[in-house]
């Protein structure tokens, strides 16, 4: 039987990432799971207007997303609870920088993107920032057959309406293929 | 050490889902992926402009999104990988609608989700479709004292890089808790 629930947004489990901005001249992360994927060059971040990042976002017109690993969720989660306008959160880790140079990168998380901002649509409460993905950079350990291989970066889901951090299960079918009987009858 | 890869996206896994329009008078579902989560109340959908369903969307102004659980992972792949030009793919499930009585949704599916379009962004071969939530229903047996319970919907996971389908692993940490221990020191 089916429940109504009122208008609840239930698309998770989402992936956990740290988004990467310069803010006043300085690296800072916060951790953001309100991500999509607009087509294979780009992302999206929805990020509420009262972040500290999203300024420098939007003087810098980049940032970078960073997906972290299982070990790595108590720092994760310390990035969403602490605002970097009184802490500085860069300090938890080694921070790198590929060709734009303004989207600081976390060398800890096995998968990093850096982006350019080609577009800000305008919510009631948030900034919803889409870019476009300009490099990427996978730690060696994480690839098989230079293939990223995510049961080797660990990547942790976000769920909002119990407030839980989720580890990846195991792959299970291939896509594009596991259907194709149904195809045939 | 990091290795480039260029710019791939490695936003992933993402949950996969059904979403669900009316085209041309009748049901259709789509396999999409290409999610997110803009606020609370909004979500986006990445779809390639050769979608049969794209124009459904457009004309109703409504759609929903739908969670399989890895037991339908045949069906899901299959609606992916046939179009709604040539093949009746409602009839695969058990079809209802609610409230916007335009947007089908799939009975088999523990988590169901109403949408309302506020927004195409155009894209060069994709429209990106930005669509309120405006009622969700669950299967009760996924919900545990009221709440979804994601070790119950059992949603799986699109990978790009590899083509896989991943389902959900344990929850393991509590979100905005588990990094507090870090505030402290």
């Amino acid at each position: 039987m089916k429940i109504e629930l009122g208008a609840q947004n239930c698309l998770y489990p989402m992936p956990t990432t740290h988004v990467g901005a310069t803010v006043e001249g300085r690296p800072n992360f916060l951790t953001i799971a309100h991500v999509g994927i607009m087509d294979l060059g780009s992302v999206s971040l929805g990020m509420a207007k009262a972040h500290y990042t999203n300024a420098g976002i939007k003087e810098s017109g980049t940032f970078s997303i960073n997906l972290p690993s299982t070990e790595m969720v108590q720092e994760t989660d310390y990035c969403g609870l602490v605002s970097g306008r009184r802490v500085d959160k860069a300090e938890l880790f080694s921070v790198f920088y590929g060709n734009l140079k303004t989207a600081p990168m976390i060398n800890e998380c096995p998968i990093n993107m850096e982006c350019k901002l080609k577009k800000v649509v305008d919510f009631p409460k948030h900034d919803i920032f889409i870019g476009e993905i300009v490099a990427t950079y996978a730690e060696e350990a994480v690839l098989t057959d230079g293939v990223v291989d995510y049961s080797k970066v660990q990547p942790f889901f976000f769920t909002m309406p119990d407030k839980g951090y989720w580890n990846l299960g195991e792959r299970f079918a291939q896509a594009w293929s596991v259907g194709k009987a149904l195809a045939k009858k």
